[in-house]
């Protein structure tokens, strides 16, 4: 059954082209999809335009359908072509009339686009969860080893005296700022187009303020042109916010494939986390980071994939928006793996302490030493060339005493100044204050 | 002179190349590397690095500068790499060693970031005022032509009626959702990392709360780690704002191509916002719109440009870094350019009332049969079939007088709750209510 | 089984995670990694690696899996991570210590490099076959209907009067333009890396040139780095091809979208091809084209969606590339399925004649009317504003007959010169010329 | 002056936004635009469509206008809005009514086009002949450096012994591959649009046989409408060469960056391809190779800039893609800046011998320990573990002895079959044995 029935068959082979993977896709939308027709259904019997009774009918339908949800046994079967037409397709049978009524006053186009914003809503407040938790490990870890030095790198080259805490919490002020992309798309994701019909809205005299305060959206997509309008652009928002967290999380997982390398062994890698060589047997390769440097490097591609899919259309719905779910919904699950795997595997890596004592490391500090003579007075491009020269001609000699006192240094990293930006997000943003659905 | 001179010269070819455009970019920063330094010298001053003396010569050196900035005056010749070069051998040839002391405790790495930074928060000020200006001006467009309907249009073809007041305020609703993406720039953009060195901090008595609040910055960049790995990072939010923002500015130019097209023809473009063409004198070509549509298209290809370019690093400065200035700078000037274009066409833009009265926009009043037959009781998808015969066998007469009530529909289009979410932005973020540097 | 067991096991949720989605697509491999390990065997026993009992023993095993492959039956079950270790586990079970030499002086990195270079470049041969099937019927198309004009457009507005003829032939002539990508994608399949081992080759006596000639190769990967580096090169390289010509798929799907439309009208799709809307009777959707170029839009995201994930990695091996075969395989059968529905949908579209008689296209003849003055020697420009002014001032009178004589003009749409161009292909390109395996 | 001058003025504001960089961009252009304009007049000529004493005319004003471009001095003046108006200019000042008469039968449409094309055929083939060059560079390199061993490296851990012969000959080998891309690039540059007119052909009997051979194209791009749809599509696909080839530099760079670390130390760069730290004198950084990287990765960004930009069109010119100009001729001269930096840098770069030396490379010989007990007939698994136990026990003794024989691995490279597939190369491409023009 289709919804457009007009009573023509249309090509098996159309057919099967035009519903793609949508059965498969739309699993995820039916719990908010099944909640977005019971609010609609409280409404339509508040403003009139079904009776006490069929309201009563519908709930229950729905409820019905939502415990199916809930127990993993809601199915689309093959006769339906999305998640939509199921819905509808049980009522009708359960009750007649009255459960073709659960359209009233809606067009499809509004019906998906409110239960993906209601999924991508969801979703992004979930992963903010996630992302919390990742920063609370990275915290400890910081916390843990931060007396432990490593060098430093730039340009693929030993640098400056660095350390383990500073490392830490590097990554985990920035997830913290990562959060700044999500609440972003949260902020257009909690927009309400219920009631926007096929993006011209109806002369039905609905309450779109209801179903807003019902579904839990903090504002209604006003315009109904503007409304439709939000297909495409929450995926691409959503996307931007998965990017950017993704390039976080793929630099961390490129470092400690770095770090775990038998040059550097700045860290060690749990066997259980290594893969072997099918011909060298003393390799132990950090094939997890690199495949989680991987995805996050291919989920960077996601706004463009997005992009391309989809824009340069002009306003009004097309059918390319179809594509939307099978570019989203798989890369979406994927970067929460990419979360859950971190979480799993950042407090079992070994950090190596000592290091930086090898004798290769001398030249790092010799930044310290320009530093000192600095502080004795010399201006630092004198300071500096006088230090150069002694590398150049091998008279150098490295001081490997230091201290560090501003903020974020290595004997001052700053952790409960860190800490304190989880604050500041928590008492700033829905995104971390709403419960999750 | 290039900072890390060493003594030996480096060829003439290679550093062509690795210099690059910065001289020409570098511009762009010099108000912002010049006002940090003065925060850096009076922080000097502070911790006691440089004397009181020192400081009031650099203060003034810097003012000087600060000056040309502000007279046009200032520029980066070729004797120089960069903006950095130039203003400290601006200061050291005017005050010998005190000159040279405006580089203690920083490296030209946070020297460079804190520019970028600052740029950037002021961008995304500056920008979204323009956004808010444009927003303005959609929605007085919206109020004055609320009442002319237009054939709104899915899947290229004419589907149901719509209103010019719907479609602007399309518009307006959704550039105030894109400055949910600028809103997270700002965020990142508003991290302080100077004192953050190369990458790995110092071992300087630096005060890098005082510079943070002389800068206007909200927050520290604290682990030095983190704050080096703002670059890059900040660039690609900005990024993401720019074509988030852009996707919206290119449907709606998409839009005037079409309804200035003599098959549709709701809009007249003045004659001055027309190109004619070189053999057909009929012609008169949305050249202007249709470049706007493209150079849209093209800044949302920014993002992509930035991660290909920069990721896949390990954390750790690399030169890599450096062609995100030539990247990023021109597309920001491009899309400011949209918004100016755009701020001074759409006043200009004739709306044509009338045009939904021909004949060939009957059917579009389908919906409407439709719904008044499920008013009078007929189930949806009965009414639905019951049209549907009518329009295939040639009976069907369309109801082209209809009221709509809801919010976001013709007759309630909601400019008034639309305006208010600007006032919902307004008291939120610092992005709008921060004063423009 | 994994062929690296070590003796440890490796967490779950690492495996899980690491092993991905490569049991499923490893079975579009299964025929490719059978046919190279028959001509691994045959090489082996040349030059007296394994004995000549042993060679037929793994010849006789593997041709009864490629028998399961053929009849459909082949499967990779749980307990492998691959196709590779399912097929030496098999050969193994049967054959004992003569079925674990298959993998003597081979790697699983040139095992797996080999399988895929043979299935692109199966794959590029498979599809030129398709593309020249589309370019013949484009030219029935553009011969059938060549004398039907169609007003073209340029800008989105009607320019100047055009055929059916020209526009099929359009198509049909950059579907051959499109060849020239795969056949670059061919020439990058067709260098044999067996032999290379894990990117370095091996000290074993072996054959390259004979496994080279055996599997149909045209050339020898010469240098085993080489060779490796072909890991993401050959990936790369195809989806440049497919996005090419995704993007001559895209735009011929974009214009039958518009032509279909009721303000156009120039094709009629038939009812099989258009969907309904669930509120709007009177819509006949084309939605097969627009998800035909919202594929073929996405496909030209495919080429970036490799180069993030892969991109930024120095020589040699790395687990990132795993992610080829998943970002890959797919849009490989969706670009493939788009060829399909265009073969099965053209042939189908009606073509209506008589469009341009409409007095609404009388001014795109103006361009005509200027030829004439030109060719009565008033100089072009003059006679661009003389027409100009008519158009301008409403004393314009069309000039509705003309005829054409150039190349490539309605009248002489140059059928049999396009046709001679897939000759040119043919006699040049092994890409035509190869027996699809 | 612009072409299409109609009398009434345009905005400036809008002027200057529509012509964006065009005069610049145009003195590229310039030399192919007189060309083709030539090839015009004589054809104008022969068809009688201009007198003789017109043609000599033209080809006269032309030729004087090829020496200003050959002597550097072309100017494309602010009156005039490309290079195009500024010829037509001239030769209206210069010869009146003969001079309008050169932009008889053909539009500014197909005249852009036609330059286009020749410019890009034009660049391929340079930008071959560079290849070539570089594909010499470095079999040279390779045959002076195969005896040296260095340690190759797979997910950035040691493997296996590999040489510099081995590592050079990679890159040889991939450029040449390269040449594929470039291959296609050129033939879709070959086809000559030039009377196609705006894209719809004319009433005029020209002859585009005569110009197509007078201007060395290969192929008609015989169907109008076709050969206006090569706007955006040679410009892809030559975009999708570069982005290749980039690919190629850009791992060639990020391995000598690692080469040339403490770390590893293979390589040593000249002190002149270095650039120091502001505070860190010991560091040497290989900002040049950064910088090919940075550039390279930025180039394969390119094929989307265009394809976002210029993709979602229908068939037809539309303005959009005047900004093709701009966002291809910048990464065109870049490319060959890189090409021309290696050419320069690579024959500098000092190889380093006795790295594999280290006692920290003793495991990447326990291959060739397997390898032994195979070749005495144990079977390869077997062989794998006995010394994968001996490497985790410590027991393991590596045989640094070994020798190969194998085409493609260390001590028989394959430098002449490298060398062969040149010539390949030269028997069968246009690409290659063209004329540089």
């Amino acid at each position: 059954m289709k919804i457009w029935e007009k009573g023509f068959s249309i090509n098996d082979t159309i057919e099967k082209f035009t519903v793609g993977q949508d059965r498969d896709l739309d699993l995820q939308l039916a719990y908010f999809d099944l909640r977005a027709s019971q609010a609609q259904a409280n409404m339509l019997a508040k403003v009139g335009l079904i009776s006490t009774e069929e309201r009563a009918q519908l709930i229950a339908g729905l409820d019905e359908l939502l415990a199916q949800v809930a127990a993993g046994t809601f199915r689309i079967e093959a006769d339906f072509e999305d998640v939509h037409s199921k819905i509808e397709h049980y009522l009708t049978e359960k009750f007649g009339d009255a459960g073709k009524k659960i359209h009233t006053a809606r067009s499809r186009n509004d019906q998906v686009l409110t239960a993906i914003q209601l999924f991508i809503k969801d979703y992004t407040q979930r992963i903010a969860a996630q992302v919390v938790a990742l920063v609370a490990v990275l915290l400890q870890k910081a916390e843990a080893h931060q007396a432990v030095l490593l060098p430093g790198y730039t340009h693929f080259q030993a640098a400056m005296p660095s350390s383990f805490g500073l490392w830490f919490a590097a990554y985990a002020e920035h997830l913290l700022l990562d959060l700044a992309l999500f609440e972003a798309a949260h902020t257009v994701a909690d927009q309400n187009p219920l009631g926007s019909g096929a993006g011209f809205g109806s002369s039905f005299p609905i309450d779109r303020e209801m179903t807003t305060r019902e579904l839990g959206f903090g504002h209604v997509a006003v315009s109904a042109v503007g409304a439709q309008m939000l297909r495409g652009k929450t995926e691409k928002t959503l996307a931007f916010a998965i990017a950017g967290a993704a390039g976080t999380l793929g630099k961390l997982a490129y470092d400690l494939v770095l770090y775990n390398s038998q040059d550097l062994g700045f860290v060690t890698l749990p066997q259980e986390f290594t893969t072997g060589s099918s011909i060298m047997p003393h390799k132990k390769n950090p094939d997890v980071f690199e495949l989680v440097r991987a995805h996050a490097n291919r989920l960077q591609a996601l706004p463009n994939d997005i992009m391309l899919a989809t824009s340069n259309l002009p306003s009004g719905y097309h059918r390319d928006f179809q594509l939307l779910k099978e570019l989203l919904f798989g890369p979406m699950m994927q970067f929460a793996d990419l979360l859950d795997i971190l979480l799993f595997a950042l407090p079992e890596i070994k950090i190596n302490s000592g290091v930086i004592e090898q004798a290769k490391y001398d030249p790092i500090f010799s930044v310290e030493n320009i530093n000192q003579l600095i502080l004795a007075g010399v201006p630092f491009r004198d300071a500096y060339q006088q230090v150069g020269r002694a590398v150049q001609d091998g008279s150098y000699v490295p001081k490997r005493e230091f201290q560090t006192t501003h903020l974020g240094s290595i004997h001052n990293p700053g952790l409960a100044e860190i800490a304190a930006k989880l604050e500041w997000w928590k008492e700033r943003s829905p995104l971390l204050n709403s419960p999750v659905g």
